[in-house]
């Protein structure tokens, strides 16, 4: 490399590189929220090519050969030419740190596309379409055997794709890293089988305990006041809507569609309006990091978050450690009271907090409470590294997934819709998602001791239905940062520590000790 | 050429390209049809860069090399080894006279498209943004000067496009080509001139006749069961909710996301209902046009209506024609009482009728009846002729568009914001545009006479609520043929005639003659 001008130059071409191909995703994004929220049901093939076409280019700017070009070129003395290639104030000049981890992102992001071969990109998308309308069919009509295929397929293309990145050897490491990078099969382990011990012995003690009350949980609310309250609520808890959405959608998801427009939707269920309220309060968790990403970072490969753990931490928080607690009811009970006047005739504050906190193992991941809802995902940990080792396979998952129901949770599915079909991940070919939940609960302690510490007016806050304090802590030290630092680094800076399961299970046995007292 | 193997393989790549550059365009569309719906305001900045981009990869697709080198090699001997190239039956396969009109069309596009440097029409992209931006301060503030040097820009960029194309002696010429093939100037003054001089002799007569009664039509109608009654209308009509929707915004709009997404969108007025429910009934209109185009044409640059013209004239054949009939009230008036019962008590469908067609000049266009509309296109024509031709500048426009509405309508507006600010088109460089709207009313009653006479049972029909017979008449005649037909083409092998001002003025004198009793 010639000089500075020069390197300034060529960051310069790969920014616009970079950004153009998240503008394509992200528009690539728009039409896929369109297609689970708004679209007819006739447009929806010629929307699915739309989709794919603007996500094979958004891939094919990526990886361009310019791409690895201007990348070996300012590999080469990063240190040097790049760090005196700032110039001048503006908005669009970044510090030599945040140079230095675009490079490293941009990098990272380049040689997992690069080495996948565009014909078995394609392939893969394919496969993955007719995969997850198998699997739709298949849960519907309670038939494992006919989604059996495709999913051997999505083990086949999964492992792959993880032989193609270099991890020839360990192939779950390879899919584990594309969500949380840095983190093997082998530390989530040491994470999840002390976790798996102290849940079930918790459980366990709880079963013989006195349920409280819940009934009024279950009588009917009107979609519509859920609609209005959930609107309120999360415009209280500080959602900008100029700056997102809440819709309606079959299943609840967060979705960028630029650095100022995180839209999430939610459900409803007229006798189940807990559903609605906490997809709501989790989505926003989400929202909040995407949207509080430093904004010159913005339309780049940093500016989103930086692995589905942390991002599953600020859902969580927000959902279960902020939204299942009890402050956090003192302060928005008297409003849903206010919507829901028969329904919660005689119910307080108190009798509201502990009946949604109810502990009660169940077949479905996704109605979990909060203290199963971990052990979920770790059979699901469990079974999805036994089909990569191979000493599980497709034919015997079904009866593996009840077995293991039975051991971790004490429930045998009665059918296999309830059981090994109920989630869409594996349909997707997504193995190595699901550690990502549970590994989200744990982070979140981990940031919350940290939060709790530096601001000790923060139960207070809570019960006032106060947020700013909160919002300033988790900008200043985890949203910020978008994709500049990895899930390790994050938490090192922010708490100094390395992630243990510890913080997590101390909170959980305090919180449910209490509330069964036992 | 070689042979009809190769000339199929030819036209396959071609096809691929035209549909490649339509998704993207229409992907375009999306993120355009969100920005006006659902978008927050923050989103804005970023949702403009995705839109250019899509346009952009979108234009470029269409003009890279290959689409010329294709479109050449294919001319060559057109009428032999493309022939010669159909084979099998499958969906996929296109006639001899399918494919002709493909090469004709794409051709046509390709030319107008690479004639314009790729600088240019990027200068020009930013120069709209930043007019209509003006425009809309400007028209708030009442400040034409403010808008005067963007509106000099666009003239200037529109003649400078115009001699791209090489219309080098007659700018206005090749504008008008842009939304209305084949039709120039003087063809348009030739209908207009006569056009006019009716219209304002009728007026004048009517201006001393009763008025009806209309006070009914501006009580209070509340928004939420306008909207319920707009998609019963619209639903009524024969929209296909699987194929579309109907959204709220600013200004009402129809636009294609693919061949099953046609989406309309309207306004409410709580004291003007007529507003939301004519709208509806024109976009509907456009909408069904674009519906059922040939399948088989839907994903290429033939599946879309051929001009703006004859898309007003199946907006305004609904809106007007049909939806401004005593026929289509006799149907429609009993749900709309239903609707509203206070509201309409003791209204007859006959005065309901004769109240919505009052006909009383006004200052603007999109609110002006029937009657006297036409005269509002022909003053815009005429001013932007003289524009063009260099006999008005734009310091005097404000001046000759109050002078003109005194001369066509009898009446002085009162400030620009209600005069030559008042229309978006001129400020986006949509000069040429107008005309469409007046075109659209001749094409109208021609078709009209055409099927009314191939249809004795119509008036039944409409007074019914039977649209069946009506949409197959229009499927069959004018909808199916998308851009096979140019303008002209169609007519004559509709009606078997050329354009007239005839059919509309007879229609018009007729209906108020008898409105007003004259």
């Amino acid at each position: 490399m010639k000089n500075k001008e020069e390197a300034a130059r060529l960051l310069e071409r790969l920014r616009a590189i970079d950004s153009e191909r998240i503008l394509l995703a992200r528009s690539a994004a728009a039409l896929q929220w369109d297609a689970e929220t708004y679209l007819g049901e006739k447009g929806v093939g010629y929307r699915a090519e739309q989709i794919a076409l603007l996500e094979g280019l958004s891939h094919d700017m990526l990886v361009q050969n310019e791409t690895g070009d201007l990348l070996a070129a300012l590999e080469t003395d990063r240190e040097t030419d790049i760090e005196q290639s700032a110039c001048g104030p503006g908005d669009n000049e970044w510090s030599f740190a945040v140079r230095r981890d675009f490079l490293r992102a941009l990098g990272r992001d380049y040689k997992r596309a690069v080495k996948l071969p565009a014909d078995f990109v394609r392939a893969c998308a394919r496969d993955e379409a007719l995969s997850q309308a198998a699997w739709a069919a298949a849960r519907k009509n309670n038939d494992f055997a006919a989604f059996a295929p495709h999913l051997q397929k999505m083990l086949d293309n999964a492992r792959a794709k993880s032989e193609y990145w270099g991890f020839a050897g360990r192939v779950y490491d390879g899919l584990l890293d594309s969500y949380e990078p840095g983190f093997f099969a082998a530390d989530i382990a040491r994470l999840f089988t002390p976790l798996r011990k102290k849940l079930a012995a918790l459980l366990q003690k709880i079963a013989s305990a006195p349920k409280p009350e819940t009934a009024f949980l279950y009588a009917r609310y009107g979609i519509e006041k859920q609609r209005e309250f959930n609107r309120e609520l999360m415009e209280g808890l500080g959602f900008d809507f100029g700056r997102g959405r809440l819709d309606t959608s079959a299943h609840p998801f967060t979705t960028t569609l630029g650095p100022s427009d995180v839209r999430i939707t939610t459900r409803y269920a007229e006798t189940d309006p807990l559903s609605g309220i906490f997809s709501v309060i989790h989505e926003t968790g989400h929202a909040f990091y995407e949207l509080n990403v430093e904004p010159s970072l913005g339309a780049s490969c940093l500016g989103e978050g930086t692995s589905m753990g942390i991002h599953e931490s600020q859902s969580r928080l927000w959902e279960n450690v902020i939204g299942r607690g009890r402050a956090f009811w003192e302060g928005w009970f008297p409003r849903l009271k206010a919507c829901f006047p028969a329904q919660l005739d005689g119910v307080t504050a108190d009798a509201f907090y502990r009946g949604l906190n109810t502990a009660c193992p169940g077949l479905i991941r996704t109605e979990a409470d909060e203290l199963s809802y971990s052990l979920h995902v770790i059979l699901r940990f469990d079974l999805e590294q036994r089909l990569f080792d191979k000493t599980l396979s497709v034919d015997q998952l079904p009866d593996a997934w009840n077995r293991a129901m039975s051991d971790y949770l004490g429930i045998e599915p009665p059918d296999d819709a309830r059981g090994a079909l109920q989630d869409v991940h594996w349909s997707m070919g997504s193995f190595g998602y699901f550690p990502s939940y549970a590994l989200g609960n744990l982070y979140a302690l981990h940031f919350w001791q940290r939060c709790r510490a530096d601001l000790p007016r923060l139960d207070g806050d809570l019960a006032g239905r106060r947020y700013r304090d909160l919002h300033a802590w988790l900008r200043e030290n985890i949203h910020r940062w978008g994709r500049r630092l990895d899930p390790a680094g994050l938490l090192a800076k922010v708490c100094g520590e390395t992630l243990s399961e510890k913080p997590f299970v101390n909170y959980i046995e305090k919180k449910y000790t209490e509330l069964y007292g036992i």
